[in-house]
């Protein structure tokens, strides 16, 4: 198959539903500060009506580092659940804005398209709470063959791991993408994600994973430790290749044994961190896939998650490729 | 009737799409640049289409100033016509959140809620094409005595001319407001609405309207003339008080024959024009409910623009009560 995609990408198709909020407002609804929880539709309905006035955005992990590709100049294909409804024709049409592929369809009957309530709190740190709605309804069915097999890097989010049905697409997914010799890559998404899979992630990436994201929380749920450089070099015998983010502090990448480390890009002001991780992990399959060094790709990835930070919303706002040639990245 | 309500607004219910947009776009779509256009739903859906990735936020403008009344610490209602659809709980929810009343029972059959596509270029001017849809359906049924009489100002938005109904909405407001000695303010809103309806929007100026706000564009559409100056010195002998806004330049106050001058608050960058005049009226309105000197009012206004015009989306982002303060308005 030509590759005819940069990266293709598996994950929720997530509505976000951004507003600010005082840390006595997540206390009070006992949300946990910078997690994702999953809410029920009654819960979310209950929270929504307590939040504050925000602004609705496509978001959804994978799906913004589709989007981030997209501004770098990628191509990709996005593979996900939406209803037959008007969020679900938001995040439709925003993908074909951005030049994506995406084109599983609607779910006919069930639960509306997801939303995630997305709380920023004014440190920039942000709270989710996620009702899954029709995204959960992704199954192997859905995976797409041809658009696997076209596709250089295949993306899996984590958070998917939460759904059983969504699991065995994942395993589809890796199975075709390693009959073509394409690259499986995962992102962890999510501490608490990691603690209800550990054992499901832990097999999938040593039996499938090519290329894994992760930020320092997530890393050091995987081996149950509180710190970084003993996780890392936990994860090192278990990867070809990782890149594992610390927020200011940079990251780090793993690859083959050998240990790179880089800097964060300097933001003025930290708005929303909200998009961080899945805008770095565009930029670095964006550079991945072009064949650029992995200090490049690194760098790459720290521009796209520095831009996105600087703003509200989990999606760049300016091109990622103007800015990378600027930089001369 | 005690005051409940620095402002009572009767205004489209509208969720904006906001997305940045080429100055080709608009003139391969035959956009006038700053315009609003009325589309159907038809032509909504097919310039949806070729729109670019972007957000949507609760807009409409007299809903934007009741938005912006309550960010200086105001308290306001609104008036208007969503329909029973998600994107009109978005709208019913962002003004509960803001602590504004709203209660128009939502359209059962018919229309959903209005929509206004919001092009960006470059220049941060907003090119809008709005879908009406339910708000449209607004009628004199849906304005509330009690909240009419408890209510400083009345302030209502010329976009509603356009509709039959909503004007004779506006004229059972105008005649409860001035039953109960409270003062009817007005928004031309938009140079082709003034041209659209030009003979009755002078007739309700004289008669019905205490306070006027306009800017240079609808200024010059309603005395056919494309001076500036000419027009607001055919406005001066037809309002009580008025106030004028030409973008950078500031503005123009008319009260009892005398002219203040205003000048703009100055902005770093400007990103996004959407909801200056709305936040403009905010400052005013807000500064006048509270006894301010006029030409402090013109300050809080100048003030709320220039946050508006610093960020994309059509309502503050920040504490306009605390920028108030720290300039010492």
């Amino acid at each position: 198959m030509p590759d005819l995609y940069d990266v293709a990408a598996i994950g929720n198709a997530i509505v976000d539903v951004i507003a600010p909020a005082s840390d006595s407002f997540l206390a009070d609804n006992r949300l946990d500060k910078g997690a994702m929880m999953l809410v029920d539709q009654a819960q979310s309905a209950a929270l929504y009506a307590k939040m504050a006035a925000g602004v609705e955005t496509s978001g959804g992990s994978a799906a913004n580092s589709i989007a981030g590709l997209a501004s770098f100049g990628g191509k990709g294909a996005f593979m996900g659940k939406v209803a037959d409804d008007w969020l679900g024709e938001v995040f439709r049409h925003d993908m074909a804005a951005i030049g994506a592929r995406f084109d599983n369809a609607p779910l006919l009957a069930g639960p509306g398209t997801a939303i995630s309530m997305i709380n920023v709190t004014p440190d920039a740190q942000r709270t989710m709470c996620t009702f899954l709605g029709a995204s959960v309804e992704f199954t192997d069915a859905d995976v797409d063959k041809d658009v696997i097999e076209a596709a250089k890097i295949v993306y899996l989010e984590g958070y998917l791991f939460d759904a059983e049905a969504a699991r065995r697409a994942f395993a589809k997914a890796a199975a075709l993408a390693h009959g073509s010799e394409r690259m499986i890559a995962l992102t962890l998404s999510d501490g608490f994600v990691v603690e209800r899979h550990r054992a499901a992630l832990m097999g999938f990436i040593e039996g499938q994973v090519d290329l894994l994201f992760a930020n320092d929380t997530e890393i050091c749920a995987l081996f149950e430790t509180t710190d970084f450089d003993t996780a890392v070099e936990a994860l090192r015998p278990h990867v070809k290749l990782a890149a594992v983010t610390r927020g200011a502090a940079g990251s780090v990448i793993l690859s083959q044994g050998e240990r790179l480390t880089v800097r964060a890009e300097p933001v003025e002001k930290v708005v929303d961190t909200t998009g961080a991780g899945d805008q770095y992990a565009a930029g670095f399959m964006f550079g991945l896939s072009r064949g650029r060094p992995l200090q490049q790709c690194g760098q790459l990835a720290s521009l796209a998650a520095a831009e996105v930070i600087s703003h509200y919303g989990p999606r760049p706002q300016v091109s990622l490729k103007d800015l990378a040639a600027a930089k001369g990245y």
